[in-house]
Formats: C-alpha cells, structure tokens, sequence
C-alpha cells in the first residue's frame, strides 16, 4: 500500500483542533470586556438585589443568567446582597415582589405582562441600577436585554431602556418529525428526542430555552404541521409535558400541531366532523387530558385541507367550523387556535396565488376570538421574493399572525449567506393602502390596525441538533432576527444585524462594517441569482434547491415552474392584472392600482403582476431581456463581493468559524453561478436571444443543466 | 391562560445550566493532574525533542497532541527543544528521522509499522524519557499511550511500554447513509456530511480521527455496507477523498462499501457479471478513479447476497469470483477486498443458524491473497449471546476477520448501559478445539493460528453527531473498549473498563471500584434481562428493540421468534445436535462433543443447541423453567443493583453525566420488567405454567405486551 502522508486538497485546510469556537454558544457568550469597559461595568455591577424570599423558577433563571452573563464579562459574578447599601447595585424585581420596587414609582403602566423597565435610580441614597417589570418573566426578558447592552458595550450609569413586545404570541414552529427528522431541516435532526422522552431531557434544550427567551420568543410548537396524530396520545403528552416543564423557567410555551382527523385515527370515532357532536366531545376530551399534564398549554397549530392533510372541508364544513370546534375545546383553559392560512385546492387553478386569499376571506369575523390564523408573508410560499399575502388588512374581524420562514428552504439551505432580517422589514414595512398614513403590515400584525385580541408572529425553525444550532453561522443571525422582529416589527434591519454581529462575531470596528456590509446586501443579492424581477417558483421540484425554471410537468401545474413564469418567445412573467388572472384586485384599490401598471409597480415585483415581452423598455432603458441578464450577474457579482469582504476578515474571526463562513460562500457562488447559467441558458432556449453585451454565456449548455440532480438535498421529504 | 411556574415532574431535575461536561471530549480529557502527582510529571516532560526538519503531518498531530495532553495535565506544554541539554526531555522519533534514536539502540524489530517504544533512556548523561517506532505512526500511538498512561497516574521514571498491534487492519464500519441516516445507529445522524463535502469539513472530524488514532484504529469505511453506487461516482469519490486527507495526519485510512451492481446502476453495463470482461474493465476503471484521488485508500467492503444486496449469485457465479474480481482491480493499488460472510439464503433453510458455514467453507483457499473474509462472531446476528461463528479456525487457506457491533442493535440502544468488553474477551478466548491449547479466536483474528497475510478486526461503529458521539456516556466505553481489543485480542475487559473509567470519568477510588463494578456485570445482566441461557432473536421485528417471543408470521420464518425458541406445551430451545438441525458439526469434533451434551454444554448456550422440556432438571435441581425466570429476575435485579450503584456516584460525577446516566438507567429498568414479564407471561401461555415460587407474576396481561409498540425507534429502515 502506498504510503501517502500529503494533506493537500480540499480539507487541508480547515483548522487543526476539534476544541475550537463551534458557535454553540450562539449570542450568548459573555466574553471578557475590554479592560477598560470592564473596570467601569464593575462598579456599576457589584452586588444583585432580588426578592429574598424563595426565588421562582423564572427568577431562579434570571438570577443564573446574570450571574453567568456578568460573570464572564467582568471576570466574576456580582454578590448577592438582600438591601441597596452601597453604589453599584443591581435591584431587579416587580413591585408585587420587591417593595423597594414599588416605592420606586416606575412608569410600569405600559409595559404590560413581558415588558421591563431598565434605568438608574437612587435608592438610600445610592447609585443603583433597577430592572423593573410587572410580572418575573418581564424582569428575565429584562436582564437579557441588559447582558445584551453590557455585550455591546452600550451599558453605562444612565442607560435607560423600556421595551414590552408589541406582538403577544412570538413562536417558533418546528417541522420536527417524531422520529427525528426536520422537514425542510439543515443543521442535523430535530432538538427534541422523543425516544428518550421524558425520562431524558438534553441539557441542550435549557439552552434552547435560553436563547429564545433572550430575543424574547415566548412559545415553540414542537411538532410538524404535516402532524402526526400520535402526538395527541398519552405517551407523547407525557414526553411533550416534560419539555413544558424544563421551558417554563424561561417563559416558553409548548404547543402542538393537531392534525385534524385524529379522532378517527386514535380507532375512537368514524369521522372528525367537526359538528358532529361525539368529535366535539373527543377534542374536549383531548384538551383535558393535555392540560392535566400541561397547564399552561399554549394551544393548537392545524394546517388543515392543504397539501393533503385533512380538515373540514372533508366533511363538507368550512375552515370556521374546523378552528372553532377546537378552539370551543381549548377556550376554558386558555388556550388558542392557531390556524394556518396556508391553503390551497387541489383541482388546477386560474391563479394558486389568489387561492389563499379567495378561500379565508369569506370567513372574516366568523372565528372564535381564541382562533389566530396564520398567514405566510406572501401569496405563495416563502419564495425569494413575494409581494405582501393580500389577506393583511382585508379581515378586521379576525386574529391574523404572521408566519415567517426562518429556515431558508428557498434561499439556499444553510450554505448561503442570507441575512432575512431585511426580508422581514420590508414585509413589516409594507404599506397597505399605498397612502403613506402608517396602515403597514407591523400594523396588523401588532394587533394594532383592528383592535385584534391576540397577536402572532411566526416563525418556521432552522434550529436542529447542529453544534452551532442552524447549520451555519450565518444562519443563527435569521434565528436572532427573527425573536427581535417578532417582538418589535417595526425594528430596523441593519441595526439588529449590527447587535448581532457584536454579540456573537466582534467587536472590532472594521470587522463590525464588514460584516454588516456583507448582511445588508445578502438578501437581494440571493433574490437576484435566484428570482430577479418577481419571478418566483423557478426551483427544482421537491428537494427546492437548484434552479429549474423548464419544469413543466410535475403533477400538479401550479408546481410548475413554467406556470410561473410564463415565458414563451415573446415574453415573460405572470399578468395579475385585470387583462390576466385578476388576482391584483385582491389588495387595496390604490395597492392594486399601482400593482397594476409595469411602470409604477415596483421593479422588484414586475414580473409577479406583469407578462412582459422581452424587448420591453425598462425605465433605465435597457430591454427587458438585458435587466433580467443585468441582475442575475449582479447576484453572482454580490457573492463574489461577499468572498472578497470576508477573506479580509482572517485575523479578525476565529479559524473554525472563519473557515465555516469561507467554505459555504465557495459553495454559494458555485451555486449562484448554476442559477444564473441555468436559468439564462433555459430563457435563452425560449427566445432565441443572444447574452447582452457583457455579461457573458452560460458556462454550460441548457443539457448539462438540467441533468444536474441535487441527490440527498436534506430536509425534503420521501 | 394558567400562569404556571411549578417545575416539577419529569425534566425538573436536570442540570440548570447548558454548558456542562457533554461527552464530546471522550477519553481524551486531559484535566490537570492532582498536584503532587503534577509537580513530579512536570520534572519528567520539562521539553520535547522532536525531528527538527519539517515535521510531517502525522508528526505534527503527534506534537499537536502532546502539546495539548501535558499542557492540559500539567498546564503548561512543554517547550520545544533541538536537542537534549537536561534531565526531563521527552525525545520523539524513529531512526530514519531522528539520528539520535538510531543511536539508542531500541529493540524496534519486532514492533512493525505501527508498534512503538515508550522508556527512559540516558542521554548525553541526561535522564529522558523516549517514544520511539520504525515509523510515524508508531510515534502518535505511542504518544496517545504515554499521554493515557499520564492520564492513569501510571507514568514514571521507570515506565517502559512496548506495544504493536496483533491485528493489521482495524476499522469502523458506518453503516451510514448517503442522506445522513444511520441505519441501526442510536447517536444521531451521520458525522459525515456529504451535502456539505467537499468544500466544508466539520471540525469535528478531526476529533473523530483523534479518537480513533488514540486507540489505535486505523481505517473507517464511510458508508452503510447495504451500500448505494452512488458511492463510487466522481462527486462521491471528491466528497470522500475530502475526509481521507483529513484522516491521513492520523494514521485513518478511508474504505468505502462497494455496491456489486455498481457498474449496471451506473448506467454504462448491462450485467455486473464479475467474469464478464467489460465488467472487469469497469471494476478497474473505478479503482483507477479512487486511487487517483485517494492514494491510500484502504479498499472495498462488500455487503453480496445478503438480505436483498446484488452479489455474484445473480449471475450464476461463486463468492470468489464476486470478490476475487474486485480484488484484481484494487490489487495494483495495495487495497483489500473486504468480504462479509453475512450471508443467507432467501430460501426457508432447516437451521438459518448453518448458513453462512455451509455457503462459505467451500472457498477456503479460492480468495485472491488481498481478500478478507469478514465473519460476525457468531453465526447468527449480533445476538445478545451466541456461540462462536464456527467459520473461525475452519478456513486455514483463507484470511478471516472478524465482525463485532459496537452499537447496540439488540442490546438496548443507547439507554441501555451495557459494555460489550465481556462479550468480546469472550468471543476472543474462545477455545475453537476444546483442548486448551490456546487456540482461541483471537489467534485466527491475529493472523497467527495460520500465518495469515492479512488480519482484521471490524467494528460496526456506534458513533454519531450526537454532542457525545455514541449516544450516551458509557456507549462511549465500547468505543474505546473495541479498539482496544482490536489492537490486542487478548486484553482483559475489566482492565479496560478500569482504563476507560480513568480516562472519562473519575479517578476516585470509590467511584472507579463502584463503576468498575457496574460495568463488569452489565452484559451478563441485560442477557439475562432478553435472552438468557441460549435463547436467541427473541425481540420484535423491524425496530429489534423490544420483547416479541410470540411472532411467528414475519416474511421469512427464520426472522420468527419461535422460530428459534422452538417454545411449545412441552419444551423449549432449538435442537441443532445430530438429532436436530446438526448444525453443531460444524464445530470442531472436540467442541461439537462438548455442546451436544445439554450437561456439558455452557449454560449459557443451552437452548441455542438443546431443545429440552420445561422440567428438564438443572446441575442445580432446579427445573429448566424455574431455571428460565431465575435468570429473567437476575436481569432486572441486576439493572436495579446498577441503578443503587449509580445512585452513591452523585458527588462523584459531574452533574450532566450523572443525570443522564441516571435518566437512562431508569429507562433501561423500565425496558428490563417489560422484557422480562412479556417473556415470562409468554412462555406460559405456551407451558401453562406458574411462575415459581419467589418470582413475581408478570405485571401485566401477555395481552399488553403484545399491544406494545415502539413507534419511532431509531435506526430502523423504512
């Protein structure tokens, strides 16, 4: 046998020990100050004040965390005094548990259940930090955010902050399969193992429940919509109740994908009619049982008649019928329904993207007041790019929460760098009425716009059992601005990228504006090798990776890619206008108006609302064909640029992250550049044209493309 | 909605904090020394000599190593010298890279390629400690030796360690995916990630080869013998060259599990007939390709007629032609052929049990010099308990490996604490003669009973991307407990417990003594909790972790539990002496004698060869049922006593490892009643009989047990 000792080719590279920076610690590392920081931290953190009574488990947990937080980044933990007797306390408690509190006269009044008061006060005469909040989950929420601005280093004698969450469910909805495996997952398999549930409980998830209550997440649907009944059985309770148990301290609810046929499925009952009366009772039932187990419950996700999953329409009922039953079940315990949006018929339509809207409109004012229905960002489906679901705004009468995907099932998986928080902002920021008077979609989702009961923000998991929780890196930023978005929708991108670059990469001003430079544009650099113009649904069927925009023969047509984008030798691009399928009509008639005509709709959106020919003249003056050319270059350009800004970055970041972050974005630019040759070479094909002058062919004929296959593409089912 | 704060019911008990002691450092921890012990370490590895020309990669790990293991211990690495100038060198090097070790004058000889010296030698009048090998290798095994000895508190001044492997080949087989699923594997998804590969390597790897370097493994076949041809294509062979330039600093040679029908899957033959010339071609072609990317690439591991996998037999042809042909193409290249002697025929058989004996004897002598028969060490499958496979010692002309399972497929998953070193000591000091003569396995398995060419000892790995590798702490020990024996057959399982214990968990003498303890009786113990005295495949169909005694209509009947417990109204066992099955000739004429006697027979395998009734009257006098329940309670009792045990570590243990073990001996004592009362309440539904006085009735209806279901059991296809 030869005796080969070289190391050279791919993996030579990558850093010689295993024990390095894994990102497990995520935003929460709590590394030593700079000395000077820390010197003057030091006498504003010298001893902690708390209730001296028996501490609550989620007092407990704060306590831990300041204790862990101040601990690592001032070198030891502050003391544990029972009165303010010197400078440099911190008090933190709630008026009802802490007297000093309520002496202090703090403008609580606003902050409701989870909200906190940070600030300087003088008590007894000396200089003390308060933490102050109605209720303990505020006072945890409210040490995070205070770790945060020390992290920062924007912690000092007069810091002052007041926040309280402007959405009142803030949840993550895992697509965790009950044997392991995360739909649409790509960082390992799921966190929660219900094998060794309940008697084991991985000391992971009290991390888990760590990190969301630090961005403020206050509930996790533990299970896949596409649900298996089973979950609703006594044996998985009992597992699900013991993850409830370890949240609590945290303020994490459990809640659980119902799958709507379960009562035929448990052998009980012959049908899951949801008026017929011996499945109301079996649902009551289901409730009862799942509350003596978990009492603080938070409730049901149903993703119900979508996809094949059952619902009332299989009865002949309607969606209303359905989430009320369940939510007549769940209503004297407290707990919500929360009923996804998401839903499309099966026979072929005119225009998939109008289905949701047409379908859920009719019900307004119908649901339960315990009933939140969950709409996707979009019409369509989590693509690159959409324009905001018609349904925000159009149902007064009715809870409606968002549902955001945080693991990136169309954006590249984990191995490309695309920060979503300028995704979220700019469906947060859009203006419904087109009247610049504020109606933004923040507006409904806040509950604010129709008085709403209950609010929701949602968002589809990308945490699995990953050392570093998402896969990437760069990934954890989605899972950080997402808890950031979900308590504030009216929060600023760039600013939430910018405080998570310092928690969990550095602090190093030029490192900090390179890092930020290459978040800011990520987005849009995706959306442009990917689906530049509002073209949408060009990926491959099934594992959604690579690009495949001559798909035409999947089973359903609307699965089609070609249905999408419509091109032909003419032209490209989908007319939801009057003249085409309509479906503009669907959003507010100045929205629509503007929607409507290719001039004044945004560029971003041309060819979602309009069927354009080729030779169409952009408002730059280019051709139509020659812009859509222009931005997939500029897609692959931007990811060349990221390469570029963070190969600067080797003495700034650790080796095993550095190396991570350099090893995806070759991946993604070897995958931007196949978007960008596949799908000129397919349109190319369609209209004969030739590549515009500069931007060069395909590097590979239209064949080589779509022979490509992505084998073992993880997170797709079957 | 409740406000719920109770912790209390399952999860309340786990540690507080996430970032505790999780396994993922194994038995490499290198945690400072007591500190008298340090001081005098400390005077004996002031400095390291090592070649001074550039250090080679595997040079380099060792330095790396060493450096991190005394600056661990000692805390601080020792500085790095040209040349020995004081008392306390440690010198590093073989002859032909270190003239001064030439000098010494050590007795490397008999030491081989992987063998090395540790002693204390003088130099230039100085007292140094020197590691020295004829090759690189040597010298990082014999610096993982020294670093374990220091670990032990058993280095001195006086320590002199000379050790080479017995065996030449010492791998891991992952029966892992290509999509990252382990087949029978209880730790997670793969450590392999091929979606990522080739451009990203997880860090982890190169602990992983660490581990494995540490024990003296040197090869690891990287996919699932039920193998996909994808394996062999070009992106596949990049993605696996990636982790041989990885491994290859650590002495791990890459294999990959070759599918036999590769060359018709691949699109480019129409028949994979190994005499078929353009077959042959092809076969040669795809060494070619591997070798050009991986120069020292270990070879093939062939999974052929076996449970549904292509093999020669489809073509009308022999195993040694299948494996002969495979063994031309890689014979240019220095790489084996791995055959396993797995097999079975899809047709009913008398005695499934003679199979693999009957199909394979016939070829002793036929295989090419660079094949390796691979024989599981019994005849069956892993079984908790089974005789010797009877193919050891009976093909002289042929070289013969052996298979043992490291993860537990039959033996509780993860959650169960069973340490395998007892099965294998026992597997390896078989006496295959009867005469005490010392021919034992472990001198097939070395190579030395027939001067084999090539020797073997093949693992099928336990190892997963769960944070501690193995899926529980003391899984980790049949890790390092297997490469310990396939280094020396003929070491002790209780002297390595003691090690391992050492090593990964305390050095306190209580705790080593009540763990050692643990251990020892814990094979015997979950024996008798599923299958005692020769009882065979008593668990359920599919998921094989549960009881199921009573199946009897599985596709094939030799996959029935009666099938083997032959159980009826009035015996039980399976009858294989001359007036059964007869498959007991298959033994040599000495040990066929010894187990066609129910009275010489180990009792521990009497109803693998016996079928004998209920009141068969045991050396004890007790009947052969109360025999039967005896051993059924022994189990639990057992798991119960392991569990007391345990329970006194608690100020002895870290506080994640202690819960976690805790938590899993809960579920294993759980899992022992329920496999106990489901086997008792069986059988006597079968004999009709009262549980004997002193044992308790089974818990529940045999009704229930046969209700029970394992939904999601990982590791289990389809």
């Amino acid at each position: 046998m030869p005796d080969a000792t070289s190391c050279d080719g791919p993996g030579s590279e990558i850093p010689a020990t295993g024990f390095v920076e894994d990102g497990y610690e995520l935003w929460l590392r709590y590394r030593p100050l700079e000395p000077r920081y820390r010197a003057y931290c030091s006498l504003l953190l010298k001893y902690v004040v708390l209730p001296t009574v028996m501490l609550s488990p989620i007092l407990a947990a704060a306590r831990d965390e300041i204790n862990r937080g101040v601990g690592g980044m001032l070198g030891c933990a502050p003391s544990s005094e029972s009165a303010v007797s010197a400078d440099g306390g911190l008090l933190v408690g709630s008026p009802t548990t802490l007297p000093l509190v309520a002496s202090l006269d703090l403008p609580l009044d606003g902050l409701g259940r989870e909200g906190y008061i940070i600030c300087p006060v003088i008590v007894n005469g000396f200089a003390t930090t308060v933490i102050a909040a109605n209720e303990e989950i505020g006072l945890l929420y409210g040490a995070f955010a205070l770790l945060r601005a020390i992290q920062m280093g924007r912690f000092d004698a007069d810091t002052k902050i007041e926040s309280a969450p402007k959405s009142r469910l803030r949840l993550l909805n895992h697509w965790d399969n009950l044997d392991g495996w995360v739909e649409r997952g790509y960082a390992g398999r799921s966190i929660f193992n219900w094998w060794e549930l309940p008697e084991y409980l991985d000391p992971r998830l009290v991390d888990y429940a760590r990190a969301n209550a630090s961005i403020g997440i206050n509930g996790a649907v533990v299970n896949n919509v596409n649900a298996s009944s089973e979950s609703l059985t006594d044996p998985f309770l009992e597992k699900a109740a013991a993850l409830a148990n370890r949240f609590r301290a945290y303020g994490l609810r459990v809640y659980l994908s119902a799958k709507f046929s379960s009562p035929m499925e448990s052998g009980e009952l012959a049908t899951a009619d949801p008026c017929d009366a011996a499945v109301k009772a079996w649902w009551k039932q289901t409730a009862d049982r799942i509350y003596k187990l978990i009492p603080d419950f938070g409730g049901f996700l149903v993703k119900a008649n979508s996809e094949g999953q059952p619902g009332p329409q299989d009865f002949h009922r309607t969606h209303a019928d359905g989430a009320n039953m369940l939510a007549d079940a769940l209503e004297p315990w407290g707990g919500v329904v929360i009923w996804r949006a998401f839903v499309y018929s099966d026979d072929v339509p005119d225009d998939r993207v109008g289905q949701c809207y047409s379908e859920m409109i009719p019900f307004d004012g119908l649901f339960r007041k315990n009933v939140i229905l969950q709409v996707k960002n979009g019409p369509l489906d989590f693509q690159p790019r959409e324009p905001i679901n018609p349904l925000f705004g159009a149902m007064p009468e009715t809870n409606v929460g968002i549902e955001l995907q945080i693991t990136k099932e169309y954006l590249g998986f984990e191995t490309h760098l695309v920060y979503l928080g300028n995704l979220w902002q700019e469906v947060f920021s859009t203006d419904l009425d087109a009247r610049g008077c504020g109606n933004i979609v923040a507006r409904v989702i806040d509950g604010s716009m129709f008085a709403s009961r209950l609010s929701l923000v949602a968002g589809v998991a990308n945490v699995g059992s990953a050392r570093n929780w998402c896969g990437s890196t760069f990934d954890q930023a989605n899972w950080y601005s997402f808890g950031r978005f979900a308590w504030n929708p009216d929060c600023d991108a760039d600013e939430v990228a910018l405080e998570w670059i310092m928690l969990t990469l550095t602090n190093d001003p030029n490192g900090m504006r390179t890092i930020a430079d290459i978040m800011k544009m990520s987005y849009e650099t995706a959306v442009n090798y990917m689906a530049p113009l509002g073209l949408t649904h060009q990926m491959g069927t099934g594992h959604h990776h690579g690009p495949a925009p001559w798909i035409e023969d999947t089973g359903r047509s609307h699965w089609n890619p070609t249905y999408y984008n419509c091109a032909d030798a003419k032209g490209i691009g989908f007319d939801r206008t009057d003249a085409g399928s309509g479906t503009v009509r669907q959003y507010s008639a100045k929205l629509a108006r503007l929607y409507s005509s290719p001039y004044d709709v945004p560029e971003n959106l041309l060819l979602w609302f309009h069927h354009l020919s080729w030779g169409f003249v952009m408002p730059n003056g280019k051709t139509l064909w020659e812009e859509i050319v222009y931005h997939y270059d500029r897609g692959l350009r931007g990811v060349e640029r990221n390469r570029a800004l963070w190969s600067t970055l080797r003495d700034t970041i650790d080796p095993a992250r550095f190396y991570e972050v350099s090893a995806f974005l070759q991946i993604q630019a070897r995958d931007a550049q196949m978007w960008r040759d596949a799908c000129v070479a397919y349109f190319q094909s369609i209209n004969g044209l030739e590549t515009p002058e500069g931007s060069l062919r395909p590097t590979q004929s239209l064949e080589f493309y779509k022979a490509l296959t992505f084998r073992h593409a993880p997170g797709s089912p079957g």
